[in-house]
């Protein structure tokens, strides 16, 4: 063993070969220069860095690690099953772990949905969806059904199909041309609700952001739309949940024009709102489910992607094949990984623990509402963002060269310096993402919300 | 634990499940219906079912489990690291595991090949590699450079990007429109030279070959051509290894006509032809590598794209960052798997015993040439296709229905039940598909061998 993940190690060794040879993803090449953090070690809600210095995970990872982290169970159930069986693809094959766990999501959807098919990730699953859709379609007589519908500045993954639903021009226009029929909407952020034109009552926005996806879907045309690709929860722009009655009238128009409704809860999945999954947590049944990063905590990559009964039913015929895989997805260690954590969350209560503790975190952050820069808590479950404004009364936002200053020169570093690791964004308004593990209660609530007041009050004098 | 990888299972009642619930990959619902083959336990070159039947495993999962079933120290590596760090995503952070394998890929490279960027999986590499492409020409100034050139029948996965790449219609028809600017040019199947109108010399049939594409590049126009996507042997098709002289000449038309190469070794690297990387071994220098599968053998999904200096040089200004990633690319475990992979490679010669044991493989699927249905033996270090046709004096191939008759409804399930564990593919001409672990030797090649001669023989005489 020429690697010892125990080892002490030696950071800034670490840091120069990362700069040397490490291409990390969605990183400026400044954050090399100065010396990309280096975690070593990590345990419950916390990771740590090779000095031993200690941060609370406030985005598990990356909206993944919702179990909480060093869960020696999980390690053993994927160790154990690597010894038995390390590798078998599911191309013309099946192992019982991806079988079994294919039962249980099955068990675990809204609706009829029944049929999973499995991926190494988020992104790989949304590409999935996109392809059925055009698939679906074609088969069923519908061949010119193949354009998607997304929402301003969310985030669908990096794949060119994936990246074609992604609304972050920003992030797409390097990668020019990419894969056809990608058409934004708005999203449903409401606390923009007039400056996007919008009825500023709750329940009204929510009926104007659905009906653009039906405006959308007549300027396309009906007989050329494929799919809509929702979040439960819009993560990018900083977690906007749906409006109540919003879900109610997109699944209603999806019905009229025959459009596929795909719950893209890659983040949302896995109890990050307090159910396996968040469409039946929100009262709403998709054609398709994308899932990813929770499904395992983590401990191995996976994704799967859940599949009506009506539009698996043209596959069931022996002519049809959906011609379509990936050689990593539904790994043994990965199923077997999920299936233990799927039983940490039935064992420990994690769905409903989110739901009882949600509004305690939630009451916590709402207190930073006194701090001048912070303009808007909101969020579901374990799943919050803080919108940072300039001017709280008339909601003026910060200009780009202001936001980069703010978040990437400020706030970053110092909420990492004062030991919480979350997410400081600007793919949209600047916010700050929170995503801890679900594990986590009312102490760790006050922790949170005590370093956030410190840096936060800090940076609002600093502006 | 509920789901336990070392239980006697039910196979009829895994299979019944399976076909409720999983979706498995490029599978046809007849698969499923005939109640899919389950694996249960691997260790070697063997993979074995509830019943205990065992079968040598000749495709190494799907070119994946190089270093073989059942290693312990992969295993322990894998666990260890998670102990110790379950998950940290390569989101402006690094963990030590990955920054070590992005080192180690670095010596093993071709030239000057110096930055790695991690990803899930090949297809997840594939798209890197293609956006990177584009956002390289962009930032020097040919914006318009997006196109691909690949070659017919060759695979490169299955996201959107990548697909365009794929040179398979049938695997791409039903999700068109896909991402745009993909080519195609002929591939190095030497034993069709003739029917291709190219010269039936060697040497000239791979300049013949290169020089087309040349012709794509201008047949489109030079600055709107980015990249050339090809594999050093190409799988898809029935292995086709590349005429002498031919990447280099291939390496003459990018440089001249300013299109990068990319060497898509997803499952030519890590010894399959000899080498970490098989442009080593074939003795070209692409600008940027494709990788993944053996990269682990498979114990944890991982992929690596390995980029050239002068490809990486405009992203090592602060001003420019690949805006990409993926979440659970370079993940903890799959980079400590890599690593120990990597040491087993090392210290047990594996790259030398391939190069050493190669031709004694070669020689024994050669003395299958005397059977009727069998046309041709080629390919590379351990990796061979074996092209089936009707007529051997004319190479008359079969037709769609005679070669599903003999590939699917005979070929598989014979040497299924034969107990050997290959792929009969006919996404090209009929083939066989050959990759074992590179563990093997003399008495295993002779085992396969026979095993091939005996079904082989059986479908000769009932054609």
């Amino acid at each position: 063993m020429s690697y010892d993940p125990t080892a002490a190690f030696d950071t800034a060794a670490l840091q120069a070969k990362a700069s040397s040879h490490l291409w990390p993803h969605f990183t400026s090449r400044k954050v090399l220069n100065d010396g990309i953090p280096v975690i070593t070690r990590a345990e419950g809600h916390k990771i740590y860095d090779a000095a031993g210095k200690e941060y609370i995970d406030g985005l598990a990872g990356l909206f993944v690690v919702n179990a909480g982290h060093g869960r020696e169970r999980i390690v053993q159930a994927a160790a154990k099953q690597m010894q038995q069986l390390d590798f078998m693809p599911l191309w013309s094959y099946a192992h019982p772990a991806a079988v079994e766990l294919s039962e249980r999501l099955a068990s675990y959807a809204p609706g009829e949905m029944n049929k999973v098919f499995f991926t190494t990730g988020g992104g790989e699953a949304v590409e999935s969806a996109f392809k059925l859709a055009k698939h679906f379609w074609k088969l069923k007589g519908q061949p010119m059904k193949h354009k998607v519908i997304s929402r301003s500045v969310a985030y669908h993954g990096t794949p060119q199909g994936a990246l074609a639903i992604t609304g972050i021009p920003d992030m797409k226009k390097f990668y020019e041309p990419l894969t056809p029929g990608g058409h934004r909407v708005p999203n449903t952020n409401f606390y923009r609700a007039e400056e996007m034109g919008a009825p500023t009552e709750l329940e009204s926005f929510g009926q104007w952001a659905a009906n653009r996806i039906e405006e959308a879907i007549l300027f396309e045309g009906p007989d050329t739309v494929a799919a809509v690709f929702l979040e439960p929860v819009q993560n990018s722009g900083g977690c906007f949940p749906p409006p109540p009655g919003y879900f109610k009238r997109v699944r209603e128009i999806c019905d009229q024009y025959d459009v596929l409704l795909v719950s893209d809860e890659v983040i949302c999945a896995y109890g990050r709102v307090g159910d396996f999954f968040a469409s039946k947590a929100l009262g709403y049944e998709p054609d398709i489910i994308t899932s990813a990063k929770g499904i395992t905590s983590g401990y191995v990559p996976l994704g799967a992607m859940i599949v009506a009964d009506r539009v698996s039913e043209p596959f069931q015929s022996e002519d049809n094949t959906f011609y379509h895989g990936f050689t990593f997805a539904g790994h043994p260690a990965a199923a077997a990984a999920a299936l233990e954590n799927l039983d940490i969350f039935e064992e420990e209560g994690l769905n409903e623990r989110v739901r009882e503790k949600s509004p305690l975190f939630r009451a916590e952050l709402e207190k930073l509402l006194d701090i001048d820069i912070v303009g808007d808590v909101r969020g579901e479950g374990y799943f919050f963002g803080i919108e940072l404004v300039k001017d709280k009364a008339t909601k003026e936002t910060f200009n780009d060269e202001e936001s980069n200053r703010l978040l990437r020169d400020y706030l970053s570093p110092a909420l990492w310096e004062a030991g919480l690791y979350c997410r400081a964004d600007d793919r949209g308004d600047p916010v700050i993402q929170l995503a801890p593990p679900l594990t986590i209660g009312e102490s760790e609530f006050a922790e949170i919300g005590g370093i956030l007041r410190s840096v936060l009050k800090d940076a609002s004098s600093k502006i």
